[in-house]
Protein backbone atom coordinates (compact mmCIF):
# COMPACT_ATOMS: atom_id res chain seq x y z
CA UNK A 1 0.00 0.00 0.00
CA UNK A 2 0.89 3.91 -0.56
CA UNK A 3 1.02 5.82 1.99
CA UNK A 4 1.85 9.35 1.80
CA UNK A 5 3.70 11.12 5.19
CA UNK A 6 3.73 15.03 5.80
CA UNK A 7 5.61 17.21 8.22
CA UNK A 8 4.84 20.82 9.09
CA UNK A 9 5.16 21.17 12.64
CA UNK A 10 8.43 23.56 12.51
CA UNK A 11 10.60 25.46 10.16
CA UNK A 12 10.88 22.37 8.23
CA UNK A 13 8.01 21.02 6.06
CA UNK A 14 8.68 17.41 5.13
CA UNK A 15 7.18 14.70 2.77
CA UNK A 16 7.74 11.17 2.02
CA UNK A 17 6.03 8.46 0.19
CA UNK A 18 6.57 4.49 1.42
CA UNK A 19 5.21 1.39 -0.76
CA UNK A 20 4.10 -0.92 2.57
CA UNK A 21 7.65 -0.81 4.41
CA UNK A 22 9.84 0.78 1.52
CA UNK A 23 10.48 4.78 1.75
CA UNK A 24 10.45 5.42 -2.19
CA UNK A 25 11.23 9.23 -1.75
CA UNK A 26 11.81 12.27 0.36
CA UNK A 27 11.98 15.44 0.24
CA UNK A 28 13.18 18.18 3.45
CA UNK A 29 12.49 21.81 2.56
CA UNK A 30 13.95 24.71 5.08
CA UNK A 31 14.16 27.70 2.89
CA UNK A 32 11.88 29.65 4.92
CA UNK A 33 9.30 29.72 2.55
CA UNK A 34 5.70 29.31 4.30
CA UNK A 35 4.53 25.66 4.06
CA UNK A 36 0.66 26.62 2.19
CA UNK A 37 3.45 27.59 -0.53
CA UNK A 38 5.54 24.73 0.13
CA UNK A 39 4.15 21.15 1.13
CA UNK A 40 1.46 20.35 -1.25
CA UNK A 41 3.71 20.76 -4.50
CA UNK A 42 6.25 18.52 -2.52
CA UNK A 43 3.85 16.03 -2.32
CA UNK A 44 2.44 16.31 -5.94
CA UNK A 45 6.46 16.38 -7.28
CA UNK A 46 7.37 13.15 -5.42
CA UNK A 47 4.20 11.47 -6.76
CA UNK A 48 4.97 12.54 -10.10
CA UNK A 49 8.55 11.67 -9.98
CA UNK A 50 8.34 7.58 -8.63
CA UNK A 51 5.66 7.82 -11.42
CA UNK A 52 3.06 7.44 -8.75
CA UNK A 53 -0.73 8.85 -8.85
CA UNK A 54 -2.77 10.53 -6.08
CA UNK A 55 -4.91 7.88 -6.78
CA UNK A 56 -2.57 5.65 -5.84
CA UNK A 57 -2.65 6.65 -2.41
CA UNK A 58 -3.98 4.62 0.53
CA UNK A 59 -2.78 5.92 3.73
CA UNK A 60 -1.98 9.66 4.63
CA UNK A 61 0.38 9.85 7.60
CA UNK A 62 0.57 13.82 9.28
CA UNK A 63 2.08 14.87 12.37
CA UNK A 64 -0.42 16.07 14.59
CA UNK A 65 1.33 18.11 16.65
CA UNK A 66 2.93 19.85 19.63
CA UNK A 67 4.31 22.56 17.46
CA UNK A 68 3.48 25.56 15.47
CA UNK A 69 0.18 26.05 15.17
CA UNK A 70 -0.05 27.14 11.90
CA UNK A 71 2.44 24.46 10.92
CA UNK A 72 -0.10 21.73 12.07
CA UNK A 73 -3.39 23.43 10.73
CA UNK A 74 -1.35 23.49 6.97
CA UNK A 75 0.08 19.89 6.98
CA UNK A 76 -3.51 18.56 9.16
CA UNK A 77 -5.83 20.73 6.54
CA UNK A 78 -4.13 18.96 3.24
CA UNK A 79 -4.13 15.61 4.79
CA UNK A 80 -7.92 15.83 5.56
CA UNK A 81 -8.34 17.26 2.02
CA UNK A 82 -6.38 14.56 0.11
CA UNK A 83 -8.03 12.21 2.67
CA UNK A 84 -11.97 13.10 1.60
CA UNK A 85 -11.22 13.29 -1.93
CA UNK A 86 -9.40 10.21 -2.08
CA UNK A 87 -11.96 8.42 0.46
CA UNK A 88 -8.65 6.68 1.69
CA UNK A 89 -7.70 6.78 5.89
CA UNK A 90 -5.02 9.20 7.88
CA UNK A 91 -2.69 8.37 10.81
CA UNK A 92 -2.01 11.40 12.98
CA UNK A 93 1.17 10.92 14.53
CA UNK A 94 2.64 12.72 17.43
CA UNK A 95 5.60 15.36 16.37
CA UNK A 96 7.75 14.37 19.11
CA UNK A 97 7.39 10.55 18.48
CA UNK A 98 7.94 11.14 14.51
CA UNK A 99 11.10 12.23 15.92
CA UNK A 100 11.93 9.22 18.25
CA UNK A 101 11.18 6.94 15.13
CA UNK A 102 13.17 8.77 12.58
CA UNK A 103 16.00 9.24 15.39
CA UNK A 104 18.90 7.33 16.09
CA UNK A 105 17.91 3.29 16.66
CA UNK A 106 19.97 1.27 18.85
CA UNK A 107 18.57 -0.63 21.84
CA UNK A 108 18.62 1.00 25.01
CA UNK A 109 19.64 4.47 23.46
CA UNK A 110 17.70 7.28 25.63
CA UNK A 111 16.26 9.45 23.15
CA UNK A 112 15.10 13.22 24.49
CA UNK A 113 12.81 14.86 21.90
CA UNK A 114 11.78 18.13 22.50
CA UNK A 115 10.74 21.61 20.20
CA UNK A 116 11.31 25.24 21.66
CA UNK A 117 7.54 26.05 23.12
CA UNK A 118 9.22 29.72 23.76
CA UNK A 119 8.11 31.31 27.12
CA UNK A 120 11.06 29.21 28.94
CA UNK A 121 9.18 26.02 27.66
CA UNK A 122 9.89 22.54 25.50
CA UNK A 123 7.44 20.40 23.92
CA UNK A 124 8.72 16.78 25.14
CA UNK A 125 8.71 13.23 25.48
CA UNK A 126 11.08 11.15 26.48
CA UNK A 127 11.61 7.38 24.64
CA UNK A 128 13.76 4.59 25.05
CA UNK A 129 14.82 1.71 22.00
CA UNK A 130 13.54 -1.53 22.64
CA UNK A 131 13.80 -3.99 19.48
CA UNK A 132 14.62 -1.12 17.48
CA UNK A 133 11.42 0.74 18.24
CA UNK A 134 11.03 3.61 20.83
CA UNK A 135 9.10 3.04 23.45
CA UNK A 136 7.33 5.92 25.16
CA UNK A 137 8.61 6.93 28.64
CA UNK A 138 6.19 10.09 29.50
CA UNK A 139 3.49 11.44 27.63
CA UNK A 140 3.40 14.62 25.26
CA UNK A 141 3.94 17.41 27.36
CA UNK A 142 5.19 21.18 27.79
CA UNK A 143 7.57 21.28 30.40
CA UNK A 144 9.94 24.07 31.82
CA UNK A 145 13.76 23.71 30.99
CA UNK A 146 14.77 22.88 34.77
CA UNK A 147 11.97 20.59 35.45
CA UNK A 148 13.22 18.45 32.21
CA UNK A 149 16.85 18.94 33.89
CA UNK A 150 15.51 17.21 37.34
CA UNK A 151 13.94 14.22 35.43
CA UNK A 152 16.85 13.66 33.05
CA UNK A 153 19.51 14.12 36.10
CA UNK A 154 17.61 11.27 38.28
CA UNK A 155 17.89 9.11 35.57
CA UNK A 156 21.00 8.73 35.51
CA UNK A 157 21.06 7.93 31.82
CA UNK A 158 23.19 9.43 28.96
CA UNK A 159 20.52 11.58 26.31
CA UNK A 160 20.30 11.72 22.64
CA UNK A 161 18.74 15.04 21.94
CA UNK A 162 16.07 15.05 19.20
CA UNK A 163 14.44 18.05 17.83
CA UNK A 164 14.52 21.90 16.55
CA UNK A 165 14.46 22.24 20.69
CA UNK A 166 17.38 19.97 21.02
CA UNK A 167 20.18 23.01 20.71
CA UNK A 168 17.84 24.58 23.42
CA UNK A 169 18.24 21.91 25.78
CA UNK A 170 22.30 21.46 24.79
CA UNK A 171 22.58 25.04 25.43
CA UNK A 172 20.60 25.58 28.85
CA UNK A 173 20.77 22.18 30.30
CA UNK A 174 23.39 21.23 33.00
CA UNK A 175 25.91 19.33 31.53
CA UNK A 176 27.70 18.30 34.31
CA UNK A 177 25.69 16.59 36.02
CA UNK A 178 23.51 15.09 32.66
CA UNK A 179 25.26 13.86 29.93
CA UNK A 180 23.72 14.72 26.46
CA UNK A 181 24.83 14.10 23.05
CA UNK A 182 23.12 16.00 19.77
CA UNK A 183 21.78 13.57 17.39
CA UNK A 184 23.46 13.64 13.91
CA UNK A 185 21.91 16.89 12.00
CA UNK A 186 20.09 14.45 9.27
CA UNK A 187 18.52 12.90 12.41
CA UNK A 188 17.79 15.30 14.47
CA UNK A 189 14.88 17.64 13.38
CA UNK A 190 11.72 16.42 12.78
CA UNK A 191 11.16 15.01 8.77
CA UNK A 192 8.20 12.89 6.87
CA UNK A 193 10.10 9.58 7.16
CA UNK A 194 9.60 9.91 11.06
CA UNK A 195 6.12 10.20 10.17
CA UNK A 196 5.80 7.09 8.01
CA UNK A 197 7.70 5.11 10.43
CA UNK A 198 5.79 5.98 13.40
CA UNK A 199 2.25 5.75 11.65
CA UNK A 200 3.02 2.17 10.27
CA UNK A 201 2.51 1.42 13.95
CA UNK A 202 -0.82 3.62 14.71
CA UNK A 203 -4.25 2.21 13.65
CA UNK A 204 -5.67 4.28 10.70
CA UNK A 205 -8.83 6.30 11.64
CA UNK A 206 -11.39 8.67 9.21
CA UNK A 207 -9.91 11.79 8.69
CA UNK A 208 -12.91 13.68 9.76
CA UNK A 209 -11.39 12.31 13.27
CA UNK A 210 -7.78 13.56 12.84
CA UNK A 211 -7.04 16.28 15.23
CA UNK A 212 -4.39 18.38 16.60
CA UNK A 213 -2.62 17.90 19.65
CA UNK A 214 -1.55 21.37 20.04
CA UNK A 215 -0.91 20.72 23.80
CA UNK A 216 -1.07 24.22 25.21
CA UNK A 217 -3.68 27.22 24.18
CA UNK A 218 -2.47 29.47 21.20
CA UNK A 219 -1.59 33.51 22.27
CA UNK A 220 -4.93 34.21 20.73
CA UNK A 221 -6.66 31.97 23.23
CA UNK A 222 -5.11 32.81 26.21
CA UNK A 223 -4.90 36.27 25.29
CA UNK A 224 -9.36 36.10 25.18
CA UNK A 225 -9.43 34.31 28.16
CA UNK A 226 -7.28 36.72 30.09
CA UNK A 227 -9.55 39.07 29.09
CA UNK A 228 -12.18 37.55 29.95
CA UNK A 229 -10.83 36.82 33.61
CA UNK A 230 -10.21 40.53 33.88
CA UNK A 231 -6.82 40.34 33.78
CA UNK B 1 26.17 31.82 -3.25
CA UNK B 2 23.94 28.94 -3.77
CA UNK B 3 24.63 25.54 -4.54
CA UNK B 4 22.99 22.39 -6.22
CA UNK B 5 24.33 19.13 -5.30
CA UNK B 6 24.15 15.63 -7.22
CA UNK B 7 24.42 12.18 -6.34
CA UNK B 8 23.42 9.36 -8.37
CA UNK B 9 26.48 6.70 -7.87
CA UNK B 10 24.12 4.32 -6.38
CA UNK B 11 20.51 3.16 -6.57
CA UNK B 12 19.29 6.05 -4.91
CA UNK B 13 19.03 9.36 -6.53
CA UNK B 14 19.22 12.62 -5.12
CA UNK B 15 19.65 16.67 -5.16
CA UNK B 16 20.37 18.90 -2.70
CA UNK B 17 20.27 22.93 -2.27
CA UNK B 18 22.58 25.22 -0.16
CA UNK B 19 23.05 28.28 0.22
CA UNK B 20 26.42 29.49 1.43
CA UNK B 21 26.49 26.83 4.43
CA UNK B 22 22.59 26.40 4.93
CA UNK B 23 20.99 23.32 3.20
CA UNK B 24 17.67 25.00 1.57
CA UNK B 25 16.69 21.57 0.14
CA UNK B 26 17.23 18.02 0.35
CA UNK B 27 15.17 14.82 -2.04
CA UNK B 28 16.42 11.48 -2.02
CA UNK B 29 14.46 8.93 -4.32
CA UNK B 30 14.77 5.03 -4.37
CA UNK B 31 11.50 3.61 -6.53
CA UNK B 32 13.51 2.25 -8.73
CA UNK B 33 12.92 4.14 -11.74
CA UNK B 34 16.38 5.22 -13.48
CA UNK B 35 18.18 8.01 -12.56
CA UNK B 36 17.81 9.83 -16.06
CA UNK B 37 14.53 10.08 -15.47
CA UNK B 38 14.47 10.98 -12.00
CA UNK B 39 17.69 13.34 -11.39
CA UNK B 40 16.69 16.17 -13.57
CA UNK B 41 13.20 16.63 -12.53
CA UNK B 42 13.87 16.20 -8.60
CA UNK B 43 16.77 19.27 -9.07
CA UNK B 44 13.95 21.37 -10.71
CA UNK B 45 11.42 20.78 -8.46
CA UNK B 46 13.85 21.66 -5.60
CA UNK B 47 14.67 24.69 -7.24
CA UNK B 48 11.07 25.80 -7.98
CA UNK B 49 9.84 24.97 -4.70
CA UNK B 50 12.26 27.30 -2.89
CA UNK B 51 11.50 30.22 -5.75
CA UNK B 52 15.29 30.07 -6.87
CA UNK B 53 15.94 29.71 -11.24
CA UNK B 54 18.97 27.57 -12.65
CA UNK B 55 20.24 30.88 -13.39
CA UNK B 56 20.89 31.50 -9.82
CA UNK B 57 23.23 28.96 -8.76
CA UNK B 58 26.94 29.87 -8.33
CA UNK B 59 27.98 25.69 -8.27
CA UNK B 60 27.23 22.45 -8.92
CA UNK B 61 28.74 19.49 -6.74
CA UNK B 62 28.34 16.04 -7.56
CA UNK B 63 29.56 12.76 -6.92
CA UNK B 64 32.26 11.32 -9.21
CA UNK B 65 32.52 7.86 -8.21
CA UNK B 66 33.28 5.26 -7.21
CA UNK B 67 30.06 3.71 -8.28
CA UNK B 68 27.64 2.48 -10.85
CA UNK B 69 29.09 3.17 -14.49
CA UNK B 70 25.59 4.32 -15.67
CA UNK B 71 24.72 6.49 -12.47
CA UNK B 72 27.76 8.45 -12.25
CA UNK B 73 27.66 9.13 -15.72
CA UNK B 74 24.37 10.64 -15.33
CA UNK B 75 25.33 12.73 -12.40
CA UNK B 76 28.54 13.69 -14.37
CA UNK B 77 26.45 14.38 -17.69
CA UNK B 78 23.66 16.85 -15.79
CA UNK B 79 26.36 18.71 -14.37
CA UNK B 80 28.46 19.08 -16.80
CA UNK B 81 25.54 20.45 -18.72
CA UNK B 82 24.28 22.52 -16.23
CA UNK B 83 27.91 24.21 -15.94
CA UNK B 84 28.16 25.14 -19.46
CA UNK B 85 24.79 26.09 -19.97
CA UNK B 86 25.27 28.80 -16.88
CA UNK B 87 29.33 29.63 -17.38
CA UNK B 88 29.86 28.31 -13.54
CA UNK B 89 32.06 25.89 -11.91
CA UNK B 90 31.43 22.26 -10.34
CA UNK B 91 32.91 20.38 -7.40
CA UNK B 92 33.43 16.36 -8.28
CA UNK B 93 34.03 14.69 -4.58
CA UNK B 94 34.47 11.21 -3.94
CA UNK B 95 31.30 9.43 -3.31
CA UNK B 96 32.99 7.53 -0.25
CA UNK B 97 34.33 11.11 1.16
CA UNK B 98 30.44 12.43 0.58
CA UNK B 99 29.24 9.43 2.39
CA UNK B 100 31.69 10.40 5.40
CA UNK B 101 30.28 14.11 5.25
CA UNK B 102 27.36 13.20 5.06
CA UNK B 103 27.50 10.34 8.14
CA UNK B 104 27.99 10.77 12.06
CA UNK B 105 30.33 13.49 13.32
CA UNK B 106 31.22 13.41 16.54
CA UNK B 107 34.94 13.30 17.06
CA UNK B 108 36.89 10.48 17.13
CA UNK B 109 34.39 8.06 15.47
CA UNK B 110 35.48 5.83 13.16
CA UNK B 111 33.98 5.79 9.41
CA UNK B 112 34.49 2.83 7.08
CA UNK B 113 32.26 3.69 4.06
CA UNK B 114 32.09 0.90 1.27
CA UNK B 115 29.79 -0.03 -1.64
CA UNK B 116 29.25 -3.07 -3.39
CA UNK B 117 31.85 -3.61 -6.23
CA UNK B 118 30.70 -6.75 -6.60
CA UNK B 119 33.28 -9.78 -7.65
CA UNK B 120 34.45 -9.87 -3.64
CA UNK B 121 34.69 -6.70 -3.30
CA UNK B 122 33.94 -3.38 -1.30
CA UNK B 123 34.34 0.04 -3.14
CA UNK B 124 35.83 1.31 -0.17
CA UNK B 125 37.93 4.45 2.07
CA UNK B 126 38.49 4.73 6.19
CA UNK B 127 37.90 8.19 7.62
CA UNK B 128 38.33 9.54 11.10
CA UNK B 129 36.14 12.44 12.37
CA UNK B 130 38.62 15.71 14.20
CA UNK B 131 36.66 18.84 14.91
CA UNK B 132 33.52 17.31 13.49
CA UNK B 133 34.88 16.61 10.16
CA UNK B 134 36.49 13.88 8.36
CA UNK B 135 39.89 12.97 8.25
CA UNK B 136 41.01 10.35 5.18
CA UNK B 137 42.57 7.49 6.70
CA UNK B 138 42.93 5.62 3.22
CA UNK B 139 42.55 6.53 -0.68
CA UNK B 140 39.30 5.27 -2.50
CA UNK B 141 40.15 1.56 -3.63
CA UNK B 142 38.41 -1.17 -4.73
CA UNK B 143 39.34 -3.84 -1.85
CA UNK B 144 38.58 -7.56 -1.28
CA UNK B 145 36.05 -7.84 2.09
CA UNK B 146 39.32 -10.57 3.71
CA UNK B 147 41.42 -7.65 3.26
CA UNK B 148 39.46 -4.83 4.68
CA UNK B 149 38.61 -7.33 7.70
CA UNK B 150 42.41 -7.47 8.08
CA UNK B 151 42.70 -3.65 7.97
CA UNK B 152 39.92 -3.49 10.68
CA UNK B 153 40.92 -5.92 13.11
CA UNK B 154 44.41 -4.83 13.17
CA UNK B 155 43.18 -1.02 14.01
CA UNK B 156 41.39 -2.33 16.82
CA UNK B 157 38.94 0.03 16.69
CA UNK B 158 35.27 0.03 16.54
CA UNK B 159 34.30 1.19 13.53
CA UNK B 160 30.80 2.61 12.21
CA UNK B 161 29.63 0.98 8.55
CA UNK B 162 28.16 3.71 6.10
CA UNK B 163 27.37 3.14 2.33
CA UNK B 164 24.97 0.72 0.50
CA UNK B 165 27.99 -2.14 0.90
CA UNK B 166 27.62 -1.57 5.15
CA UNK B 167 25.30 -4.47 5.33
CA UNK B 168 27.45 -6.49 2.87
CA UNK B 169 30.44 -5.68 5.31
CA UNK B 170 27.91 -6.24 8.67
CA UNK B 171 27.09 -9.74 7.29
CA UNK B 172 30.38 -10.98 6.29
CA UNK B 173 33.33 -9.48 8.06
CA UNK B 174 34.19 -11.51 11.64
CA UNK B 175 32.38 -9.50 14.04
CA UNK B 176 34.27 -11.22 17.09
CA UNK B 177 37.02 -10.04 16.22
CA UNK B 178 36.17 -6.88 15.12
CA UNK B 179 33.29 -4.83 16.78
CA UNK B 180 30.60 -3.14 13.46
CA UNK B 181 28.14 -0.70 14.00
CA UNK B 182 25.40 -0.01 10.94
CA UNK B 183 24.90 3.93 11.32
CA UNK B 184 21.06 4.75 11.07
CA UNK B 185 19.42 4.37 7.49
CA UNK B 186 19.43 8.03 7.09
CA UNK B 187 22.39 8.89 7.67
CA UNK B 188 24.35 5.15 5.99
CA UNK B 189 23.39 5.76 2.32
CA UNK B 190 25.31 8.14 -0.02
CA UNK B 191 22.89 11.40 -0.61
CA UNK B 192 23.37 14.56 -2.10
CA UNK B 193 23.68 16.53 1.39
CA UNK B 194 27.26 14.92 2.20
CA UNK B 195 28.14 15.61 -1.71
CA UNK B 196 27.63 19.28 -0.55
CA UNK B 197 29.37 19.36 2.83
CA UNK B 198 32.08 17.92 0.98
CA UNK B 199 32.42 20.27 -1.46
CA UNK B 200 32.41 23.10 0.65
CA UNK B 201 35.94 21.52 1.49
CA UNK B 202 37.15 21.52 -1.95
CA UNK B 203 37.76 23.71 -4.76
CA UNK B 204 35.89 24.51 -7.51
CA UNK B 205 37.04 23.27 -11.50
CA UNK B 206 36.09 23.89 -14.97
CA UNK B 207 33.01 21.61 -15.56
CA UNK B 208 35.73 20.64 -18.82
CA UNK B 209 37.96 19.35 -15.66
CA UNK B 210 35.33 17.94 -14.14
CA UNK B 211 36.06 13.34 -14.43
CA UNK B 212 34.90 10.63 -13.08
CA UNK B 213 36.82 8.50 -11.10
CA UNK B 214 35.49 4.26 -11.51
CA UNK B 215 38.24 2.70 -9.87
CA UNK B 216 38.21 0.04 -12.13
CA UNK B 217 37.39 -0.99 -15.61
CA UNK B 218 33.89 -1.40 -16.72
CA UNK B 219 33.01 -4.68 -17.34
CA UNK B 220 32.66 -3.86 -21.37
CA UNK B 221 36.39 -2.73 -20.99
CA UNK B 222 37.73 -5.74 -18.91
CA UNK B 223 35.75 -8.04 -21.71
CA UNK B 224 37.72 -6.71 -24.59
CA UNK B 225 40.87 -6.69 -22.78
CA UNK B 226 40.52 -10.40 -21.72
CA UNK B 227 39.68 -10.97 -25.66
CA UNK B 228 42.32 -8.59 -26.65
CA UNK B 229 44.94 -11.32 -24.62
CA UNK B 230 43.50 -14.01 -26.37
CA UNK B 231 42.31 -15.30 -23.19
Amino acid sequence: MLMLALESSAKAASAALFEDEKMLALSIQTSGLTHSRTLLPMAEDILRNTDKKPEDLGLVAVSRGPGSFTGLRIGLAEAKGLCWALQIPAVGVSTLEAMAYGGPVLDGQMLCCCMDARRGQVYNALFTVEDGKPVRLTEDRAISLPELEKELIASQEPWILLGDGAQLCYNNLDREKVALFMAPEPLRVQNARGVGLAAMDREPVSANDLLPAYLRLSQAERQRLETLEGK
